[in-house]
Parts: C-alpha cells; sequence; structure tokens
C-alpha cells in the first residue's frame, strides 16, 4: 500500500462536515469560521535522512525549509499564511547553539512572509531531529483553489524550472505565496499544487481529484540549469529529473487557454511561466515529443508500506 | 539549556499580534477570528521510545494517545476541541496493517471527542515512528483559562489521582475535555494546565506565568494505585511519583477558596476533584507534612540541550 491508497482509505471512513469546505486530500483543509471567512490549516513533517541531511544542510537552512514547505501549501490554495505551530523534537545531545540557529531560520522565513509563530512543542529522542509546522492562513476573500476542478481544455501551466533539486533547491526554495495569491486574485485558475512530489506525481493529484487526462509538451518543460547538472551525474536525462524530481515548490496550475494567453501577456507575475501541457477528457498523462509523437507516461510512485 | 529556557529565549523575541489573545507559552495559542470568538491552536510530537514504545503499546492506542494529548492540552484552557490535522512518520517496512490501526486509533479517540480530522501528512523514515497532531478548538463562548492568572489565596485543585502513569495511563488516559469546559462554565476558575510533565513542574509552570509561589498539604495529594505499585519497583515513595510523574493528563487548576468550595461541594463534575494547596505570593513551592511542618520541594528538570 502506498501513501496513496493510505490516505484514499481514510478518506472513504470521512463523513461530511458543513463547516469544512475542503477535507483531506488537498494541499490545505479550509474551515469556515464565520460568514464567507475561511480558515486553511496544513501540517508538514520534516524528518532528518528523508527531507534533510545533518551533514549537508544548516541548522538554519532546515528551519526555513520547514515553514518555507507550509507556506508553500498555501500559496498552492492561492491564499494567504498568517500563524504557524511548530513542533521539534531534538536528538539527544543537541546543543543549544544548534537548537537557536535552527529556530533562527524558522523565525526569518516567517518574518519574511509576515507569518507569526504563535506556539510550538519542544521534545527529544535518542536518534533523529523531526519538525512539524502546522499553518494556518485565510482565503483574503478569494475562494481557495482546489486540485480538483481541471477542466477538459485548461493549459497547463508550470511557474519557475524544475529538476535537480536536491542539489541546492530543495532547502534554499522561494515558496511561491505572492504568486499563488495574484494567480488567484487575477486570474480564473481552475486547479492548482505546489509541486514537492514531482510534475508528474502533481500532475497525477490534479488529474486525480478533478478525473480528467493530460497532455504534456516535451520541448515546454522548463528543464533548470540542476536538472541538466544532475543529470551528468546519474547519467538519466535532463527531462526525466525535471517531470519526475520532487521539492521544486513550483506551482502547477490549470486555466483556461484564454486566461492562460492572457497571464502570458501580463505583467502581474515577475517570475518564468510556462504553458507546458493541456488537460484532456481521460487516459493519464501522455508527453508529446517535438515530432507530435505521443507516448504515456508514469510518475514514479514510491511505497511507504509492506 | 532545557526546554523552558529555549521557550523563553523564543519568547522574548516575539513581537505583539492584535490578533493573537494568547500567543507562546500556554497550553494553546489563541486567535481572534472575528468578533468575541477565538480558536485556540495546539500541536503536539509524539516520538517512538520517548513518548510509546513498539514493544509495549498497540498501533491503536499509540493513534489514540496522539489525538488524546492535544484534546487535553485545549481541555486545559476549558474550550471545546474542534478539528485535527495529523502528520505521522513510518518506520520503513511499515505494514498497512499496522497504519491501519494506528490511523483507526486516533479516528476512534476523534469521533469519541466529536473532533473532525480534516487533513495531514504521511512521511517516513528508516528509524521512527512519530506523529504530530495539531488541533484547532473553540472559545465555545467563554474565555480561555491561561496558566497566568493564579491569584495569591487561591485554593489548588486537580482531577483524578496521579503517578504511576508509566504502567497504563500514559497511553489510556481520557482527556478531561467535558471537565474542563464545565469548569470554565460553572465556576471562576483563574489558572489551569494540564499534568504532562509531572504535578510539581506543571504547578511551576503556573507559578512562573502567575509570578507567584504555592503551598502543597503533603496528605491532600491524590496518589493513585500505580503510583503505589510503581514505588514497589523503583523503591522511591507513591508520594514522588505522584508528584513528579509526567503524563498523567488531569486538570491542575487555581479558583478562590469560596468558588473551590462551592466545586467541592457540587455535583457538576463526575470525577474526583481534590483540594491539594493554596497559592501564596512568592516563594516557589514549599509542601506541608501532616504535621504542619514545611520544605521546599523543587521539580525535576529534564535538560533537551548541552
Amino acid at each position: 500500500m502506498d501513501e496513496l491508497s493510505f490516505i484514499k482509505w481514510i478518506r472513504s471512513g470521512q463523513k461530511k462536515d458543513r463547516n469544512i469546505s475542503i477535507g483531506i486530500g488537498d494541499d490545505c483543509a479550509s474551515i469556515k469560521v464565520n460568514k464567507g471567512k475561511l480558515y486553511l490549516v496544513t501540517t508538514d513533517m520534516l524528518v532528518q535522512d528523508t527531507h534533510f541531511e545533518l551533514e549537508r544542510n544548516k541548522p538554519g537552512e532546515i528551519g526555513r525549509k520547514s515553514i518555507a514547505c507550509s507556506i508553500s501549501d498555501i500559496a498552492a490554495m492561492g491564499c494567504t499564511a498568517k500563524y504557524a505551530v511548530v513542533s521539534i523534537c531534538f536528538p539527544a545531545k543537541t546543543g543549544t547553539r544548534f537548537a537557536k540557529e535552527l529556530y533562527r531560520g524558522m523565525k526569518e522565513a516567517a518574518d519574511e512572509y509576515n507569518i507569526k509563530i504563535i506556539g510550538g512543542d519542544v521534545v527529544s529522542s535518542k536518534k533523529l531531529l523531526v519538525i512539524n509546522v502546522a499553518m494556518l492562513g485565510e482565503d483574503s476573500g478569494v475562494k481557495p483553489i482546489t486540485r480538483s476542478n481541471a477542466r477538459v481544455g485548461d493549459a497547463i501551466m508550470v511557474t519557475g524550472t524544475l529538476g535537480g533539486s536536491i542539489l541546492k533547491k530543495h532547502a534554499t526554495f522561494k515558496p511561491r505565496l505572492k504568486e499563488g495569491l495574484i494567480l488567484n486574485k487575477k486570474f480564473k485558475v481552475n486547479s492548482m499544487i505546489d509541486i514537492s512530489d514531482g510534475l508528474l506525481a502533481d500532475l497525477n493529484h490534479i488529474l486525480d481529484e478533478s478525473k480528467v487526462g493530460a497532455v504534456l509538451y516535451e520541448d515546454k518543460i522548463p528543464v533548470s540549469v540542476d536538472a541538466k547538472k544532475l543529470s551528468r551525474k546519474t547519467g538519466l536525462s535532463p527531462l526525466h529529473h525535471a517531470l519526475n524530481d520532487g521539492e521544486d515548490y513550483e506551482l502547477l496550475f490549470t486555466l483556461s487557454d484564454k486566461e492562460s494567453e492572457r497571464l502570458l501577456s501580463s505583467c502581474h507575475i515577475s517570475i518564468r511561466v510556462s504553458k507546458i501541457g493541456h488537460i484532456k477528457k481521460t487516459g493519464g498523462i501522455t508527453i508529446q515529443d517535438s515530432n507530435g509523437k505521443l507516448r504515456k507516461i508514469k510518475p514514479m510512485g514510491y511505497e511507504h508500506f509492506k
């Protein structure tokens, strides 16, 4: 059983709640707190040797990343991040200096995005550094953008460049909070997600939730410099890295072709935005090469459970 | 540096926020969501071999405990628990059955207290099972009870019995959600906390935040049967266990002597409630034996950092 099936199994046992407008299975859940006003909630756990390495990442960088990952989830709803509560499990014999630098990284990231850290929990274990950030956001008067509303014919677009994030970006990325909010306020975006599992895997989440398929244009995928660098080490193609590597934390979204043209010709978003494909009725993900030739392509999955 | 000093250091760098009525340093933080309505937030991390052992605790019991700990934090504010987001880090090769039983334990505890699990995160590591629960509560029209308002002359009271929770109660306790809310609605409680670190340590949190001292009556401490059982193994006195053992998750609170008498003679709370001491102006914690003899007593601390 993989993570997705586990979450599907959890969802199957859920009852509806009239105050929960978005529940399990999106980047954030959303709670109606009063007339028209929504609170968004997301939680993200970062574990040593899975999401960072003490040998390669400085404590401040790890702290920063833990906050940034949750911000990215709120960005993916096109909303505003507000408050965070953080839990930290320190391994035995953590130095005071390390603990303070870790927290300073959290605080700096929170300050940069105008988020308040309002509570937390500090525990210890023999072995691992683990950080959990639960973050609250607000709808800012716009409707959160879910994964489940991609329409047939929608253009598929992505911010920034993709692949090779393990070389650096996974620990230094800038969550696209401002861009997500602008997309939501200025354009009619139908579906959105942040790329944490990889372009194909996260596109697949949108397809799954929206019950549609997709075609990607091979020569339009914005392959990063680090995807090329990494490819020389791994022997896999830069495209493979752009399609499959996780933790780029770019926004992947769909909107009508007309809206996508309006976006491309506007100056609202100052970072690179690429149109990389379109939504079709069914059939999973197909990729089209520069000769127009189509082939089916599958996200690489990973199994959490035996 | 210990956990408390670390949290104090964090608090020293915090700016005021007019929407945060209770910030870092209480059982929950509290956010003003609209006129008069508050949302409470708490986060708790449970780590294998620190908060549970896979050899001794069943997966359902571990899941149940993770939810119950957060409920207890909201109980300690005298408020209502509403929503939870859960993060789970499964160790490599976790079986599907284990994962499902763990979640069933969470779900059962949530259902029992009318809480909705609305989102989460599933990750994996090589080594440890780690669970984080972030929970949201509502004020239910009453003001949350903090740790910082104990008054000189207040009676110190506690629910249930204390000590030896490691034998069983730490994994099976019933969070005092109903009792906390009744205390808040029917009585003028000045300060409250749940006992997770131990009676002395948690009383000390109240004294610290309220800038007062306390006298405890040795023969009034409700020593549990398990404190006596454990004492036969450890050679320490049952009283020592009742004073110092953590994870009883009972409510410790202070209120005027008059209110405490009204509580003791009322039938609002169906579980045992004991008056165990009173608040004085200064001087940390003093304990008074049955002969009226006083001695100073200090909570056992534990250092998280080198």
